[in-house]
């Protein structure tokens, strides 16, 4: 672990530590181009050398005039924000199709470099790579001032904000730094750094807090990754001191273009805007009968002259739904609120669409909005923090999950994954925070490692990625260490998400969490409230029938084969029964099982199976002080205490509660209350 | 109104407005004694005479040698406490047995003057009244720093506190002088001043603060109150430097010791220490193996030279509970606790035990603690603020349940009140806060008004009590106006606790609240949490079997006749059945209806029977601005509108749920989901 610039506690290096990079840092080498990526190039390497002598070469391809000029005979073609990588006999030559991109090149070297420890196949005298999605976008949901009931970072489970503290952007920014390095190896190209919720502090940012969002692009600029602002919808009003914030008033018109050209010129590649508008209480151009695209179209006017991108969430929905009312459903909010518009948007708007219909459940059926605006651009939202799915307090490893979004055919022919590329891309929410191990669990590392690489190629195989950030993370490790470590994080991870499931919601119902934290179970927490998240279950039966025959006529929002698919009992997925339809508790699933012996077993064996987790990390106690820290271990053992306990929470209630109202015994009769 | 001294906003005057003691400020009076409660005496009433010249003479017996000093014939016996009024041919006399007394039997009169307005028949020539219990406190959870989650007033529902801002004790205690005015018109003669959770900011009042507390016990001092301070346990570690609190341990005794002399010096009247040990996370004796009468008797060492009390909480219960475990029962942690120490405690402890076995909620049975230690002194616990009562958003009119508690008679003979009132007393918590209206709902004020009333008589009737209540509060009102008044109140009031029984939670079960704030409907909120909260319902039934023979074996904790009544599903009351026993849905009331249909129509009476508050209130508009003052009106309307609302998602979501589970329809057709 390496010393933390801004407190002097000890920060774990996460999949960069000096032994990944000290392969090729030790190389001779040489640096083509010139630009701060390149600087940053020059950084991690040293022994600078002119190129005849060079065993390793990083060029921007632009600064490249013939092959020899990097030592080759031949220069490979590089794609548009992509590398290639040309392992010559005595000589690897890196070539980006720009400064960030040679730098993605280093780096991508270094991974190819640990993954051969790991036993992988030595890898072909030219590779190329190209990212698949041009957005692949960190969201922080970090306020600058604490609130009083989220906290410092909304829906965080890492501490306090590596960008504020004490009511300011941070003097040092020393962990910015390091992280930005961190994402610049995974392939993220642009972070958000203030909530979505903006609140009255945060919303200064766009004003006064210019040279501090200066200071924060500056260091990501270093490491090829472009800042987003959240902004309030409001602020003509809240800043401006305009009385109105309606998007076709010309003097709301004028005051965001010229906050626009305030802040390119404090951050000339300033990326754009992030916007939550009439969501859960942030103001929106409905209170002036503007439509979404209205508003989203203005702002774009407003940054469309410094080529700035508005990235406007399609997250709304009735948050005062009324429980009684069957009739209305919050699936179909985004469809309903933004199908209507496509066409519309200008073409520096990207819309930003959750990749469920409801939020970040750790099941749900891919949204149909994804599908249904093909001349909008759009980009898919991940949550790469764990609101839903353990709360880095449980191992839950998601890019599984994540896979399964961007690899869903959507239309039938087209993954999610190609549908975004077209145009958007993937963002996810992030989980950093200021805690020595950067995400709390030290395991939710691979987590916003994992983010980043499907976000540059969605088919990448989730064992793969985990591979590869263990080969990183464990550079240190010798070869008979790393082996067994990979094995037993392995086993650890690799089911840790439908494991998670297994305990929690059953069936794609979702929800079921403590209100408010959404921490911990709460079978009822969300049944009577106004929050349009329900599961609908009573003495015979549970679900939510989204059937068009005879539901909230969701399922008619997707495309074939999906429509048909999801309609009808027969063919829905077993994992999303409860999602689309209300069944009885003797409803027998693929499986074979009823659906409440399924809710029983599948509780007590995903608890049982943690057994295992625990006896494989166990295993490794010899390792302790030498490849795995003794801190990093702490923690682990820490969290997986944790997660046992609240596991053991979950299955016991949900189990419970489904006995007390089915009144039917439990099979295999385990411990109910 | 009268001007608030704090913060200059209108202060409702509650139940002494100018008009209330205008007719006794308006005579030539004289006033006999000396003392800070006489000096007030003398500051209520105006034009200074010689006795034989007075309309009204107050005196302190104490300063009265022969009846001519007061001009009388005789003088009544004046009993400890107490005071006498007699009503002699052109003038008024009032003794004091003291100089409090005195000035309480000055507030008697105004009310006697106000309640003949309303048409009471004339008092006899001398009337004698001695307050039943010696100990009369209102309890102030008020943290001088706003806790983070707490707040200011923990479970306070009227604003912040008339004590503290801004992370001190206020600078101008006006609002803290009215309050002591109020006060002493009820007979409240002693205040608890800080939170019984003692947080680092408060616990500093024992020490560095005491100049503070001083000021305050001052103002209380001029109306005949004395000041309480809840002090934290771990005192000696956490201001003094200690490593222990061991009550046996010699430095902590000196500790203690040396703190009570300073508090005496600083206040020489001071009353005592409140203490919540071992309970809900606060620190106390049993970290240090010892016992609480261990603890209690060395605090009551340290005061005893100083005549000081120590109030030791008996809210002791195991809070971190396992809801799996039907054979622990919170209802019997008190008793367990406390009824072996009987005996053990020294003569300046009084036990402070809450008035139910649970916490504070609209129905529970009286506590078999209060039976259970006859050699021990004993205070009755009671809850001002409306906690698990509607939160002073509802109308609930608390003397009819405190009335009940108190005329309850325990031991098969003698009363609730009367058992207190040998060694101990009536506390309560307060519900007022810096709100104009003092209590948030200004009905609420009725509630602080009887708690002070009943304390001094038990056998108070409600209805009465509210007779005086509207008597003083509207003595501005014509007669006429009055009449009407005091009509609309009563139908409003009369049965509102009645009433929100009726829509929460069924027949004694309890909670069914939401988690944390305690505001509102959430059937299972309680349900699978640590807290030892449950009703127990499945398909079939509901309710927790505390019965000896199979339950666990609470009933047996009290004396007969009521561990035989209670332990019968045939005599138990209805009202305390699910408290006492789990039941079928179909189980038959004395009603005649089922438990299931008793759940459904109360549910849905007791919010019907909203209109008619309703409408009691509107038929009031034209005195609105007169009679009663428009602010008054408008805050009453805005509570009527938010408690329908609340009301009805009580209605609706305890229906909904027990339809659910059940599956018996509701034989009535209303609504439900």
């Amino acid at each position: 672990m390496t010393p933390d610039t801004d407190t002097a506690v000890t920060v774990h290096p996460a999949w960069l530590p000096d032994a990944a990079t000290a392969p090729l840092r030790d190389l001779p080498s040489a640096v083509l181009g010139a630009g701060p990526c390149l600087e940053t190039v020059r950084s991690e390497l040293g022994r600078a050398v002119p190129v005849p002598e060079a065993a390793l070469v990083v060029a921007d391809v632009g600064a490249v005039a013939t092959p020899s000029d990097v030592g080759l005979a031949t220069l490979p073609d590089v794609p548009a924000g992509g590398h290639a990588i040309v392992r010559a006999p005595g000589r690897t030559v890196v070539l980006g199709a720009d400064g960030p991109a040679a730098l993605r090149g280093l780096y991508a070297l270094a991974r190819s470099v640990a993954l051969a420890r790991l036993g992988a196949p030595a890898p072909a005298a030219v590779t190329v790579s190209a990212p698949e999605q041009p957005l692949r976008m960190l969201d922080h949901w970090d306020n600058v001032a604490v609130h009083p009931v989220m906290g410092q970072v909304e829906r965080g489970y890492a501490g306090g904000s590596i960008f504020y503290a004490d009511g300011e952007v941070r003097a040092d920014l020393g962990r910015v730094r390091a992280y930005a390095r961190l994402l610049a190896a995974t392939g993220v190209e642009a972070v958000g750094i203030n909530n979505v919720n903006v609140h009255a502090r945060e919303a200064r940012l766009l004003t006064d807090g210019l040279g501090d969002v200066a200071r924060i692009a500056d260091v990501f600029r270093a490491y090829g990754i472009r800042c987003f602002l959240s902004v309030s919808f409001a602020s003509p009003r809240l800043l401006g001191g305009l009385d109105t914030a309606d998007p076709l008033d010309a003097g709301v018109v004028a005051w965001w273009a010229s906050a626009a050209d305030r802040v390119y010129a404090a951050v000339p590649d300033f990326g754009g805007f992030l916007v939550k508008a009439d969501s859960e209480g942030q103001p929106g151009p409905f209170a002036y009968g503007r439509s979404h695209a209205d508003g989203a179209n203005m702002l774009a006017d407003a940054l469309r002259p410094h080529g700035g991108t508005v990235l406007w969430r399609a997250f709304v929905y009735d948050h005062r739904q009324d429980w009684r009312d069957r009739r209305t459903d919050r699936a179909r909010a985004a469809y309903d609120h933004f199908a209507p518009l496509d066409g519309t948007f200008a073409d520096n708007v990207v819309l930003q669409v959750k990749h469920g219909p409801m939020d970040f459940q750790v099941r749900e059926p891919v949204s149909p909005v994804l599908a249904a605006m093909p001349r909008t651009r759009l980009a898919l939202e991940l949550q790469v923090t764990q609101e839903y799915t353990g709360q880095q307090r449980h191992v839950c490893y998601l890019a599984p999950a994540w896979g399964a979004v961007l690899g869903f055919r959507l239309d039938g022919s087209r993954t999610v994954g190609s549908l975004v590329a077209a145009g958007g891309g993937v963002t996810a929410v992030s989980n950093v925070g200021d805690d020595p191990f950067w995400t709390g669990h030290p395991l939710a590392q691979a987590n916003l490692y994992a983010f980043g690489r499907l976000a540059w190629d969605s088919t990448l195989r989730p064992e793969d990625i985990l591979d590869e950030w263990i080969a990183l993370t464990f550079a240190a490790a010798s070869p008979v260490a790393l082996t067994r470590i990979r094995a037993v994080l392995h086993a650890m991870m690799d089911d840790s998400w439908l494991r998670y499931e297994g305990y929690t919601a059953p069936l794609g119902v979702g929800f079921m969490v403590t209100p408010g934290t959404h921490g911990g179970p709460s079978v009822d927490g969300y049944e009577y409230s106004p929050w349009g998240t329900y599961h609908f279950a009573d003495r015979d039966g549970i679900g939510v029938d989204r059937s068009t025959a005879t539901g909230t006529g969701y399922a008619g929002q997707y495309p074939s084969p999906w429509r048909e698919t999801y309609e009808s009992v027969e063919t829905c997925p077993d994992e999303l029964l409860l999602f689309f339809h209300h069944v009885p508790y003797s409803h027998v699933l693929a499986s074979g099982k009823t659906v409440i012996q399924h809710v029983y077993d599948s509780r007590a064996d995903a608890v049982e199976s943690l057994d295992g987790v625990e006896a494989a990390w166990e295993s490794l106690v010899d390792l302790v002080g030498s490849a795995v820290p003794a801190a990093f271990d702490a923690r682990v053992r820490e969290r997986l205490a944790v997660q046992r306990e609240s596991a053991v929470e979950w299955r016991d209630q949900v189990r419970s509660y489904f006995w007390r109202k089915s009144g039917v015994p439990d099979a295999s009769g385990r411990g109910i209350y």
